[in-house]
């Protein structure tokens, strides 16, 4: 018999080589949780994320999941993982789930944030969360070019992966650009996301922000199916993944 | 013909050895600073700074002047320093000053911010900012506290250097306790502070909150003059310089 839980997790992507493990020299945040918990386990275990955040990007909230056969409480396996995982990565929490419970699989949308500094420097407690762009944008241009971008389309123009077998049709349910002085930050909610799309996105929002793209220039850029069409990857630093959403 | 200029500075204590230069193996803010102004000026120059920060301690608005031979715009110094200096540290402005003008002795206050958790784990991000307690304290009681050690007193029990021979007669103007779910903020006001005393006085503040001293203790405390009848010295990390004062 085994239990499957749900994980709740925080953490600072500047040091790890992103979400998903990579062989020997392992660097990754599934493959430190795999590591602690396969010590728990006293054998190999799989680790499944909901979003496989690329190097650098951070986690809000990221939520995972992981059958153990290992008899523990939530609280206990919560207090293990936060005892022996590196200080970058957090368990805010950990819940029982249904056997049949797939964090990828069952989600059914993610709310990413992306925040970047208009100002030549930003803060220095700010500087590995926060693009540093120095340079004013047109954020009323940029909110026009959001515009539409929003509902579903083909985003293969937003997508890194040139052999993207799989279908690139994705829905973008909101985004929303908000300012507080020189800092701009960019909620993007949708059912999900492809390779890079996040960053391609707000590089596609900035350029529009700079003047060198127009807002009505977008349809166009969608339906060129060309990842050559669309604005420039924003640095993985300022990419945050907020929340992962469920139906229930 | 020499120009003193005053300088604004922002840092990112954690990787720093503290404010104060440590002859060979320097990893110091005012190291770094007099490398970069010494490359620049062809010579040795002094930088001198309004507060001596402890190694790990943070600024989010230091001051320190340099008397300079270069002829340099402020604008032009400003971005001379940014470019060479390491990404933890930024100078967010750059003035010039009257010919005796001097950082630390012309201040006439301080303000220091300490930063700490009654969470078990802070956020991921703010790790290296926030200490983390996990435990919860008796807010009113350390406001309490606090009152007692506002004024102009004797603050030998709260200095960290038994050697001491100069006075350690200090007025504290505020202590300013907020607090935001789990987070408290403690901003201390001061004309200004001895070896350690901000994290002493925290620490103790701390143990207040813990109801192992009782806000009316501290009259003894202070009347001991003696540093073991004070509380424990709070860790670093939380320690942020937030503003130096001039009367002009």
């Amino acid at each position: 018999m085994s239990q499957n839980f749900r994980l709740f997790l925080q953490y600072d992507g500047t040091d790890f080589d992103g979400w998903q493990r990579q062989g020997n020299t392992d660097n990754t945040i599934q493959g430190k949780l795999e590591q602690v918990l396969g010590r728990l386990e006293g054998e190999a275990v799989e680790v499944c994320g909901a979003g496989r955040t690329d190097a650098g990007v951070h986690a809000e909230e990221q939520v995972a999941n992981v059958h153990l056969k290992t008899e523990i409480a939530p609280g206990q396996l919560k207090d293990y993982l936060n005892r022996y995982l590196p200080e970058s990565i957090l368990v805010t929490d950990v819940q029982k789930a249904g056997e049949r419970f797939h964090s990828r699989l069952n989600a059914t949308g993610k709310i990413y944030t992306y925040r970047l500094d208009m100002a030549d420097k930003c803060r220095v407690f700010q500087r590995k969360y926060t693009y540093t762009l120095g340079q004013r944008l047109d954020v009323e241009a940029m909110r026009r070019t959001a515009g539409y971008l929003l509902g579903t389309h083909d985003f293969r123009s937003f997508c890194a992966n040139k052999h993207m077998k799989k279908s690139t049709v994705r829905t973008i349910d909101r985004i929303d650009i908000s300012v507080r002085g020189t800092q701009i930050e960019i909620q993007i909610q949708g059912d999900g996301f492809l390779y890079n799309m996040v960053r391609i996105l707000v590089g596609t929002l900035i350029e529009a922000g700079q003047g060198k793209r127009a807002p009505e220039s977008i349809p166009g850029i969608i339906g060129a199916r060309d990842r050559q069409a669309a604005g420039f990857t924003a640095p993985a630093k300022g990419v945050f993944l907020t929340k992962v959403l469920y139906s229930r």
